[in-house]
């Protein structure tokens, strides 16, 4: 999977993902409104809100992009409906010949792991039959297990064709509270940085990248540049582009000098863009007009580095 | 929340919880066969398999027991119909008037993790009303994000009086690469048990424990000891008790002098009894009476302890 990713993103010349992370904040009235019409003030009507609203932008913009990165907790807090959702959104994607990456960041002991990963990424065994349940290409992955809890997923990518990327540095201000700790001189990070190289040099594709990637975010430029080094054959996932305060020349050491190597998220920047001032001309009822363009200027921003 | 598990603990005198974790390999064949026969080799079979298997469980312990854990993994990996069999058991379980600990193992950023905790503890605001999506009455959190990623779950605790159980030490083999590594002298998990007693100290409950809890595993005893000491009003959910190795004699420093502070869980020991040697004159069609005799076995075996 690494490696129609890297051909996509090759062939778009876009290094960035967006990010299907619908708040009902963020959709156009007329949308919810319809819905709630329709269905009630319910979780089915939030659904289906965030259905129609994940299509207008995925419809906008597919044709510009390698991947779709959509948050499961955004999906996961209207229960049952909103899983719904997230799986419609999921097939919908792949149909467009997108990259999917479930950004779920499950990780639990070995055999649970396991369960996860046949979940995400594999098919479950039901008497004679192998079937999938919600078959994203990529799924994030929390390492705080240890190796027996990633280790299941990397199987399943050697199985499947799939893809992991584990959280090795996050973009969020306390992610220093463990993840920067010192031990023996080296940050956590950097520990699990290291983790993450070995565990992904059995899954190398034939880009010479593996389907074990990494998270780290944008806001901590300095350590994405020692961890670039640490993990040469790890895609890195960067969120916090935009919204959260990254800005595109702190990207650089991100990348390697093939110009490849990592992947930017923006979520609110191009699916909110509507109500951003730059884009508030195109209007509500032109939302995904507005991300549009929204996903054209990151781009564009993006490329500059180069 | 805290408060009514630890009165349902002392009034059972069982500080166990049954994990509901079913795998299609432990359930009898005749449930299955059954499911299959009516919906084929589908994931719905599947989740209505479980579902049947699990409510047998129930049906048979919920009495003898203050709680149950279901491993939201083991019906994830079934797609949607597996999420709808992990409601039903939620509802069911809270119906019987028992604590349910959805075993979850989330944690994301800030916002994201509001998600999460919006979804299975609390009530999302869709239009004017406020609506539940798991419902779950405790689950378990991942703390590798830091305060930003772990306090929007305590915010919904206070507000909607449930709790969470965070990870700390875990039961697996691997625990150790990143929770045992020294900072400053001290090993990552005890770095993260003060952490949780400091996000705990806000929502102690009238019983003197707070909503935050840890998970610490049966697994490694010296450990228990050193967080029971760290975190003294927070209650420990000790896994890997009987199948993961963890004997009842290890599980002592695991509570508090008043006999209180933890709660055990067994998974496959309960739900999978009747494979096992000691309780196989039930027979498979009588599943749900052995883990009613090893739920009784497992409550005289902790209690021996006090």
């Amino acid at each position: 999977m690494i490696d129609k990713l890297v051909e996509k993103i090759k062939k778009t010349k876009a290094p960035v993902v967006v990010g299907l992370d619908p708040m009902l904040s963020y959709i156009p009235s007329q949308i919810i409104d319809k819905a709630i019409q329709e269905q009630g003030e319910t979780c089915e009507a939030a659904a289906a809100a965030i259905w129609e609203y994940n299509k207008g932008i995925v419809d906008a913009t597919y044709d510009l992009i390698p991947a779709v990165k959509p948050q499961i907790a955004m999906y996961e807090q209207f229960g049952l409906p909103g899983m719904e959702a997230f799986k419609k959104t999921v097939d919908y994607c792949k149909e467009k010949g997108l990259v999917v990456i479930g950004d779920v960041k499950r990780g639990d002991i070995g055999s649970t792991s396991a369960a996860y990963a046949t979940g995400h990424l594999g098919k479950v065994q039901i008497g004679s039959k192998r079937v999938a349940g919600f078959d994203e290409d990529f799924i994030t992955v929390n390492p705080y297990l240890g190796t027996d809890g990633v280790k299941p997923f990397v199987d399943v990518c050697k199985e499947e064709n799939k893809g992991i990327f584990v959280l090795v540095k996050t973009s969020n201000p306390s992610s220093g509270e463990f993840q920067d700790k010192k031990i023996e001189g080296r940050a956590l990070y950097e520990v699990v940085g290291e983790y993450v190289d070995k565990w992904g040099a059995e899954v190398i594709g034939n880009c010479g990248y593996s389907q074990v990637g990494a998270v780290v975010g944008a806001t901590y430029p300095e350590m994405g540049k020692v961890l670039r080094e640490l993990m040469p054959k790890s895609y890195i996932l960067v969120p916090g582009y935009g919204a959260q305060g990254g800005t595109s020349d702190a990207l650089r050491p991100y990348f390697n000098s093939d110009g490849l190597g990592a992947i930017v998220n923006s979520s609110r920047g191009i699916i909110c863009a509507y109500k951003q001032e730059q884009y508030a001309a195109f209007g509500e009822a032109n939302y995904a007009d507005a991300s549009r363009q929204a996903v054209v200027d990151m781009i564009e921003d993006i490329n500059h580095i180069f």
